[in-house]
């Protein structure tokens, strides 16, 4: 893998030298995963004048897999917890570092450092000048290579094997947080990481909210129930979403509100080709729902891009500014909620694709038919 | 409970007052959950200059539950996905709010807020001065009342008995991933509303790692076995760390590894009186350790703050400024790792009290002997 990173750093590099950083600094931890394959919690990576990329450690992080020194080109520095004891900011060490190497420009993330660590920063090298590196490596993130859509593709396939399993067992009676839990723990057992995200299960008037928390609430018959898992593997999140009717059949107003949500969730899958603009993708879903009279309610965006992290660039709204690419993985997950009554999401993972290659490429094939559990 | 929001929100105003801050944007999590009761995800509270309080949540967001609108002084404003859009800052719309309530300065959280952030907020309200409100809040939240100590004494109780159970069951042959979970599934059959932060469980050469992430090493004889959990229960955290050995008796140098780290636990843990100067807690707990030769492999602190956060203010560490006060709840949690061979974590949660009441109250009461399972 480390010639991967290797590249991608050169890719870094080469476009801060052309925008006359002659450093970079990069605090964001999926953005510094991305660089390094290392996830090392609080580390900072550090592109320095000299040609020598570093990762810098705080006090007391677990090193990782790989050993300390230079692997891959990359060079480990951990703090001392007696040289930087509470203060301990490896983006300020970075700095220092920097300006040693002899940089007089230095690009940090002004989109990730807080204003306080900017400042420590600074102050630790008055000599450098600071400039914004902004979101140039989550533009890089963007367009996915066959491993990182490989890694997908797997944490989507352990993600549907999860919630089938949970299908075919008993659901009435027991509550939102067990059935949440329970969904977690076949994640793991099916090989991942971990939860991509707090496993969402919401039953009853909790039905279709997006960023729920289970409750104590039990699921009874009668119930919409939605779901919303997904697994992390090799670092890779993917994101599915599915509501159900718990008991013989549904009721209509469950039915109509179903086919709806459904009919807004195909239209913005079928807009995902390479080259339409984002806010075009989101609109396709948004104005059937809209169109229903559900315009207020709904959330800022219908989908969002997936892969280090869940919800990356980019973000499928009608403010946002682009255009797809092909092999660029996003979510569409349009959802409806009635106040009191429950509502309805159904979210899953694609991969953008020219027609040619047969379009969008789904990854998570749990079906979409609206069961009666 | 929305008296002693409203309360702590006046607190807050007083200071601020008196350091010529006329309005004050709280945008950290545990903050605003501190100042308000609430835990919305990205909401940001303002102390008006009017004398207004308002939470402003973020397109999507879910309001939690009390239900929009003034509640206990508090008034709720989410926004609008379409107003906002993708852009949607609630810090920005803050700031909007509080020029046209005519303040002319508003003390920001500048150790949160990302410089993008700041800057933004600035730009949307050009006239506003900005000031550092700095850790106010986080030296608010220092001292804990009487409902908070309730909440961390369950969430004390829920944990003791999750690790309880654990040890009665068979643990050769299981991995580490599917133990973490299990304790995290106990914790939450118990009444908590989930695991204080990631559960940490470490067998052989893992023992004794602070942070380690569970993997799929299976549990073999004669391995130090290092477990580190806690409950969230009412948002308030704990945590408890126990290592052991697995099978009939331990080995001599882990008999002694283990007496180092427990004399080292034992005299944090008597440190802990009303006016100790935090470095002096941590110094007596290091020293020992340093004395034997470890002092290079230790953390930057060997206790923490808790409460709506693990890991929050005090730090007992080598160049921590400050003393300690009564019902301050802090861990003690020092440990040893040798690489290759394993180590001993063992981590306590407690409340300061003065002697005259007993000295320090210890929440987590599970065994601390050298257990052979």
């Amino acid at each position: 893998m480390s010639e991967v990173h290797l590249a991608r750093r050169a890719r870094l590099r080469e476009r801060c030298a052309a925008a006359g950083s002659e450093a970079v600094l990069v605090s964001r931890p999926a953005n510094v995963r991305y660089l390094t394959g290392r996830a090392v919690p609080g580390a900072v990576l550090l592109l320095g004048a000299d040609g020598r990329d570093t990762l810098l450690s705080p006090p007391g992080a677990v090193p990782g897999a790989e050993p300390p020194g230079a692997t891959g080109g990359l060079h480990c520095l951990a703090l001392s917890g007696h040289v930087w004891g509470r203060a301990a900011d490896p983006a300020a060490a970075a700095a220092e570092l920097a300006a040693e190497a002899g940089a007089g420009v230095l690009a940090v993330e002004e989109h990730d450092l807080t204003v306080a660590r900017h400042r420590a920063l600074a102050a630790a090298a008055p000599r450098l000048r600071l400039a914004d590196l902004d979101r140039a490596v989550e533009q890089q993130r963007l367009v996915k290579d066959a491993e990182e859509l490989a890694a997908l593709r797997i944490a989507a396939e352990i993600t549907d094997h999860a919630l089938g399993e949970l299908l075919e067992s008993i659901l009435v009676g027991r509550t939102e947080r067990h059935l949440a839990l329970e969904l977690e723990r076949r994640l793991t057992d099916h090989g991942a990481e971990g939860p991509a995200f707090p496993t969402c299960v919401a039953t009853g008037g909790n039905s279709g909210l997006a960023g729920h928390r289970p409750t104590d609430r039990r699921v009874a018959e009668g119930d919409f129930l939605t779901v919303c898992l997904g697994a992390v593997y090799r670092g890779y999140r993917c994101r599915i979403g599915r509501t159900f009717v718990v008991g013989p059949a549904p009721a209509d107003w469950q039915v109509e509100l179903y086919e709806l949500v459904f009919a807004a969730q195909r239209a913005g899958r079928e807009a995902l080709v390479p080259g339409a603009e984002y806010r075009r993708v989101d609109r396709a879903a948004r104005h059937r729902l809209a169109a229903a009279g559900y315009g207020e309610t709904l959330e800022p965006y219908t989908g969002r891009g997936v892969g280090l992290e869940i919800g990356e660039d980019p973000q499928l709204s009608p403010a946002a500014m682009g255009k797809l690419d092909a092999c660029v993985p996003v979510t569409v997950e349009p959802g409806v909620h009635l106040p009191g009554r429950g509502g309805v999401r159904i979210d899953d993972t694609l991969v953008v694709r020219p027609q040619a290659d047969g379009g969008p490429e789904l990854l998570t094939i749990t079906t979409k038919e609206l069961l009666a559990l």
